[in-house]
C-alpha cells in the first residue's frame, strides 16, 4: 500500500464544476491504440509485453502533454493499490488481476492518464467534470498526435486504428458520461431510457465500466461502436442524447418536487441524511444511493450540509480500497463500514 | 375539540422518576366496582345508565381523594377528544365509541381517575411512573374507602366484589405495569417470556390495553384473574415477575452492547435518531419503533439529545389525537404525519 500519498492530490474531475455538473459527474474520452511492431497484449509474449511497456514509459515520459505524470508498472502495486487506481477511474476492472508487465501514466490532476498494455498496448484517457466532452477529446488529441510521433500506431486506411477488439476499430474512441439519474430511476422511467439507448448506438454501463454495477443511481452511457463516423460526430451524438437526459431528469425532479410528491421526495431525501449523519456502519453500496438523494436535494435546491464538490470528495473516500487508504492499512469489510461511517459523521456536520 | 388544554398539564405517571423508570413506564391499579341498586351497564335502560352517572359523579365531586378534578360526560366530547383521552390512558378504547350516559372524572395530574359506566358502573383507576404498584394500590384503596361511604358496592360475602365479567369477580383489581423489553423483543426471547407469564396467571397486551396492538416493544403486563388472592398478593406476585423481567431485559441490553454485537446495537440506535430528527413525515408506529431504539440507546448510557422524560412527552405528543390537539384542529392522517416529523426534529435539537 503505498499511493496513499495521492489521496492528498485532488482529482480534476471531482471538482463539481463545469457544465451540468449536477446531472454529468464527469466526461471521459478514452482511445485504444496499438503499436505496429508488436502483437496485441493477449497474444504477446511475456517479454514483448515487457519491452512494450519500456518503449510506452520512455515515450510518455518524453511528452509534454503528460510529462509530470507518475509512471506505474502495476506488478509493483500490492492489490489495494490497484483496486485504488481502478476506484479511481484510472485502471480498468481487468488491470487489477492481470497486473504482469502492465502499467499506467497519470497525468496531473488526473486529467489524463495512459494504461499500457491492458486489452490494447495503449489506452489513452482523459477525464473532466461536468459535460466536457469537446474539450476532453482536445487534451486527448493532442496527446496522441505528440505520442504517434514517438511511437508507430498500427493504422489500416480502410479499417483506420486496429485494435484487439473489432468493437473498437476505426476511431478506437470510447466517449462517456457518468450521468446521475435518481428521479427517472424512482419513477421507472430508467428502463424505457436504457432500451431506447441501443436505438442511438449507446450503450449505459455501471459506475466502474463495462461489466460493473450500477450504484448510487450513476449511469455511464457511451458510444457502443467506433467504426463509421469521425470522433466528432460519435462524440456529438453522445452530448445530443445526454443533453435530452439531462433535460428529462430534470424535468422529472421538478415533478417529485411539487404537489402532493413534495412530502414524500423531501422525506426521503432527508432520511438519507439522517442516516448518513448518524450511523455507525455503512457499507459502501447504501451509503451511494444515500448520496444519490442527497445529490438530487442539492439539485432542488434545498438546504444540505454539503455541497456537490463534499459530496463528489466523500464519494470517492468511501470506496472500499479507498477508506484503506485513509487508515492506512489493510481492513475487514466490517472495519471498512464503521470507518466509512465515521468519516460521514465527520464530515457532514452542519 | 375541547381539551386541549389538558396538554398544558403534564401526567404524573410520564414524569420518568420512581423505580426502575427505564425499563418501567408506568404502574397501574385498577379496581372495577359496581352499585348494589342498579344493573350491570349492559343490562340497564339509558335512564338508569343516566342515573347512574349523575349519582356518581356526585360522589366523585365530594371525595377530597380526587376532589379537584374534572368531571366529564363523554357524550359532550367529540370524536378526537375522545381517543385524546384513550391516548392518556384515561377512557378505554370501549369508551371511544360508545359514550352515552359515560363518564370520566380526572384528578390532579391524572394520577387517580374513574370511568362510568364501562364494563362495571366504576372503574377506579391510579397510574404512576416506574415500578410503583404498592404507592399506587395505596391510592386508589384510599379512593374507594371514600366513594364506598357514598355509594353502595354490589358485593357478595362468598364471591367479593361483583363485576359484569366473571374475570374480575372477587377483588375487582388489575394490576399493570407497562414494561419496555426491546432487548427481548430484538434476541426473540419475548416469545418465551410471553407465553411463560400464563403459567404464572399474568397476561400481556398492546400499548392501548385489550386488544390493542403492541408498539414501541412496549408490553402492557397484568393479573389475569381477580379471584381467589388478596389483593396484596395479585400485587406481589406481578412485581416479582416485572423485576424479572426487567433484570433479563437489562442482562440483554448489556450483551448488545458488547463485543462484536457493540457496533449493530449502536448503528439501529443512533439510525433511528437520524430517521427521528430528519424525517419529514412518520407514522405514529415507525416513530415508537424508533423510540423504543432510544430508550435502549439512554438506558445503556450512550449519549442523546434527550431524556426519558422528553422522550415520554414526544411520544404522549405524537399519538394521533394529540398531535390534532397540538395543530387545534382536525387533521387527516398524512398531515399528522408531516406535523408529527416537525415536532421531533423541533424537539430532538441538540
Amino acid at each position: 500500500m503505498q499511493l496513499h500519498n495521492m489521496l492528498k492530490f485532488k482529482m480534476g474531475w471531482a471538482s463539481a464544476t463545469g457544465p451540468e455538473v449536477g446531472t454529468v459527474l464527469s466526461s471521459r474520452i478514452r482511445l485504444a491504440r496499438n503499436l505496429s511492431d508488436y502483437p496485441f497484449p493477449n497474444h504477446a509474449e511475456p517479454k514483448e509485453l515487457k519491452e512494450l511497456m519500456e518503449v510506452s514509459f520512455e515515450a510518455l515520459r518524453k511528452s509534454k502533454h503528460i510529462s509530470r505524470g507518475a509512471h506505474l508498472k502495476l506488478e509493483d502495486l500490492d492489490h489495494t493499490d490497484r483496486r485504488f487506481l481502478m476506484e479511481r477511474h484510472l485502471i480498468s476492472h481487468q488491470l487489477m488481476t492481470e497486473n504482469k508487465s502492465r502499467g499506467v501514466t497519470i497525468g496531473e490532476k488526473e486529467i489524463l492518464s495512459v494504461m499500457i498494455n491492458e486489452e490494447d498496448h495503449l489506452r489513452l484517457q482523459g477525464i473532466s467534470p461536468g459535460l466536457s466532452l469537446k474539450e476532453t477529446w482536445e487534451r486527448v488529441e493532442a496527446l496522441e498526435d505528440d505520442l504517434g510521433k514517438k511511437l508507430r500506431y498500427a493504422f489500416d486506411p480502410k479499417l483506420g486504428y486496429l485494435t484487439a477488439c473489432p468493437t473498437n476499430v476505426g476511431t478506437g474512441l470510447r466517449a462517456s458520461c457518468l450521468v446521475h439519474l435518481p428521479a427517472l430511476t424512482l419513477t421507472g422511467q430508467i428502463n424505457r431510457v436504457l432500451e431506447g439507448l441501443s436505438r442511438l448506438s449507446l450503450v449505459a454501463r455501471g459506475l466502474y465500466g463495462e461489466g460493473t454495477q450500477v450504484m448510487g443511481d450513476f449511469f455511464q452511457i457511451s458510444n457502443a461502436t467506433s467504426l463509421g463516423h469521425k470522433e466528432q460526430e460519435f462524440i456529438d451524438n453522445l452530448e445530443k442524447v445526454v443533453q435530452t437526459l439531462i433535460q428529462r431528469e430534470k424535468e422529472t425532479q421538478k415533478n417529485l418536487a411539487e404537489g402532493p410528491q413534495r412530502i414524500k421526495t423531501e422525506d426521503m431525501v432527508y432520511r438519507s441524511l439522517g442516516i448518513l449523519t448518524h450511523a455507525r456502519s455503512i457499507s459502501f453500496e447504501e451509503a451511494m444511493q444515500h448520496f444519490s438523494y442527497i445529490r438530487m436535494g442539492l439539485s432542488l435546491g434545498w438546504e444540505m450540509p454539503a455541497t456537490l464538490e463534499d459530496l463528489n470528495e466523500l464519494q470517492i473516500l468511501a470506496q472500499p480500497a479507498h477508506i484503506q487508504m485513509v487508515a492506512q492499512k489493510e481492513l475487514q469489510p466490517s472495519e471498512r463500514d464503521l470507518l466509512r461511517a465515521t468519516l460521514f459523521r465527520r464530515r457532514l456536520k452542519k
